[in-house]
């Protein structure tokens, strides 16, 4: 494979040469244009001659400013209500698996409260032995638990149900991040409390006005739900949930309830307006699925696409992007530069995670002509990513969340790419 | 292990109560303290009223401010000289084994510049077949891989050799990060400019006044050396190297050059002052050890320490720290409370990944007596972290780097920290 690319990327680099210059400052330019030295390389240049910049002025830091636009973003007219909003991850711009927590995406029903640790409380009630309220730091005091996980927003992807929308991944799949969290097993503080033979479902609110109250089935809160209180090493962001949020491994975001206030166990679901007139899937014939929790496997080609246009010419190309199932780990991705219409398997950076971010690559080599670039993921349940087509027969067109379906990039002759569709 | 923890976690609850409320706001202590209701349960607070934040305004996010004492330090006597500085990674407050880029720490040795993409070039010359000069947009065109490395000053516990020094894990061992790289292979560039029979190491400088020139082997960069440009999911940040930095896995931070700006092939070591007048290891007799690349295996309780005493009174505890070797993954960590005498085996997070850091537990019951804390790493060779006398009997006391000796944290019955050492 790499024997392969060197000797189509050699080929590459020689017409690559001149695209790339037109990105240079204009002496280092004019100099390659004319096949002369290039002054970045011959001569010695500021940053090599003088001090650079200490640490000390940031004690906590942030992206150099060249990278000022790799950052969360809105769609207006998605947010129009302000009481509620939606912002989406730069997923086009990152690569890896890890989403860094300050444009990892957040969805918040009634704003980003602040919340003190010494304010913290967590309450456990209803079918238990002994009712318990937790401080923050008698949290600290159990056996925690690590591992990375994804989080996605069960209207990630919602806008294209009705045909292709936003003309790039980071608002057609943002709605998702990936991070390691460390936290206590709900099931160590259920068990705590001690939860009587009747109680077959727990509701978890959230101190926030909106209170973003769920029910969650006791047999998935005895297995792998995390109450987190940190992520990617660090405390959890005020947007996520800080100090606590709820981690609820492959299931949909809304459950994820941040600034968790209260665990109740109960005899049956509450069936909270969060769980009846949201995040329920409306059908063709007006009924509607509801307990829709799993988020199935999905992937996404994060570049290039519209929002990372090819800049160079024909050659050595890496075509990257994201896979993950809320069933399991990703086994396999395939991508499609025709449409669906032929497959490539792509390679991927690491084995699949259970319910976690997969990064996948195709090195190939782009001759230069249009591309109708898909990718499909396959999970290890033998899952396999369907097309919106086969969604929609399904489903309708009345849904909102849970949409899967392959996404398909027009990336055009001249290296730009565009948000369409394609009928199977 | 979770039942028994469960049971003494009971009793701690009842002592916790009363600890844990004088942190609280003056209204919920004192209801507490009286046995009343806690207004923090009872009240419908501020937070559950309004509105909170909307995340618009932070699209590239920071930690909330609560959180602003966990932030890289430098120590005053360390950094006198400014064109020289450290600083830590606030470990001591990090959970999991992530370390965000924000917090990590970082040395340079004449400061961190800034170099645009556009401007950024790097040379492959010396004994190869064809000179090369590659792009930031010419590496993007090449086979990616991914993985996540520990990168640890040479000089990390330095101060150590001469007995206990700083008050702190944070100062003690933050030198040290531990991120997902994505770049490409040191390999696959060298193959495409094809080094010719005689090479036999390699010598990398980067762009900044320092260059930091470092010699490393061939068989070394042909094996797990990546040229990076994502660490975390994002772009290195300005002074990690923005835009490319070398990852070396498991050998001593000073390789990992910064704002990478030439490899060339040599046929010998070019001796350069980064590896002759310092990252060498003086031993008692004066003579010097060199190419002591490798970080041998290490670890340190995080917390409790100086920096984060335990707060509350006896009960469950839970005694967490890091472990790392650059020979491969950690396979075990042991923890003691009596400064060696007995050992229980901790409990590791996630199994051990090579070259990177894994975060282990003791979930114990503390009887509120002091205690001398100490965590002593092995990793898959077999290899045992050592004592600090044992290391000072081999190497004396004239070195400054790879002191990866046992640390001993003094622990007392008030729940206060403090660096010593106990003799075995």
């Amino acid at each position: 494979m790499t024997g392969k690319t060197g000797t189509t990327s050699r080929r590459g680099f020689m017409r690559a040469g001149l695209a790339a210059s037109v990105a240079l400052p204009a002496l280092a330019a004019q100099a390659r244009a004319q096949g002369g030295p290039d002054p970045l390389i011959t001569e010695v240049q500021d940053w090599a001659s003088f001090m650079g910049e200490g640490v000390d002025a940031t004690p906590y830091g942030l992206p150099i400013h060249f990278e000022s636009d790799v950052i969360r973003r809105n769609v207006e007219w998605l947010t129009a209500d302000t009481i509620s909003s939606i912002n989406f991850t730069p997923i086009h711009r990152l690569d890896g698996t890890l989403t860094p927590a300050g444009c990892a995406f957040e969805r918040h029903h009634s704003g980003a409260i602040e919340l003190a640790k010494p304010d913290y409380r967590l309450m456990v009630n209803g079918l238990v032995e002994r009712p318990l309220v937790f401080t923050y730091e008698d949290l600290e005091r159990f056996p925690r638990k690590q591992a990375v996980y994804f989080c996605e927003c069960a209207a990630n992807s919602g806008m294209e149900w009705g045909g292709a929308q936003l003309n790039g991944s980071q608002f057609t799949h943002g709605m998702i991040h990936n991070m390691e969290y460390v936290g206590v097993s709900m099931r160590v503080l259920l068990e705590e409390a001690g939860v009587k033979p009747e109680g077959k479902w727990i509701y978890v609110e959230g101190a926030d006005a909106s209170s973003n109250g769920r029910s969650i089935p006791l047999e998935k809160a005895m297995d792998d739900v995390l109450v987190a209180f940190k992520a990617n090493g660090e405390a959890l962001r005020k947007e996520h949930g800080y100090p606590v949020r709820l981690v609820v491994p492959g299931w949909e975001g809304n459950l994820w309830v941040k600034w968790l206030r209260r665990i109740e166990v109960t005899d049956m679901a509450v069936e909270s307006r969060e769980e009846t007139s949201k995040y329920t899937d409306t059908l063709a014939d007006g009924t509607s699925r509801k307990w829709t929790w799993v988020m199935d496997a999905k992937s996404v080609v994060t570049a290039p696409s519209p929002q990372v246009p090819i800049t160079h010419g024909p050659g050595p190309l890496v075509i990257t992007g994201l896979a993950w199932s809320g069933r399991g780990a990703i086994t396999r991705v395939d991508v499609s530069k025709d449409g669906g219409k032929t497959w490539e398997t792509a390679r991927l950076a690491a084995p699949g995670v259970p319910m976690a971010m997969t990064r996948f690559y195709l090195d190939t080599h782009w001759d230069g002509s249009e591309m109708l670039l898909q990718s499909r993921a396959v999970d290890e349940t033998g899952y396999v990513q369907p097309t919106k087509d086969a969604l929609r027969e399904i489903r309708g067109m009345n849904s909102i969340y849970h949409n899967n379906g392959i996404q398909t990039w027009w990336i055009k002759e001249d290296g730009s790419g565009e948000n369409v569709e394609v009928s199977a």
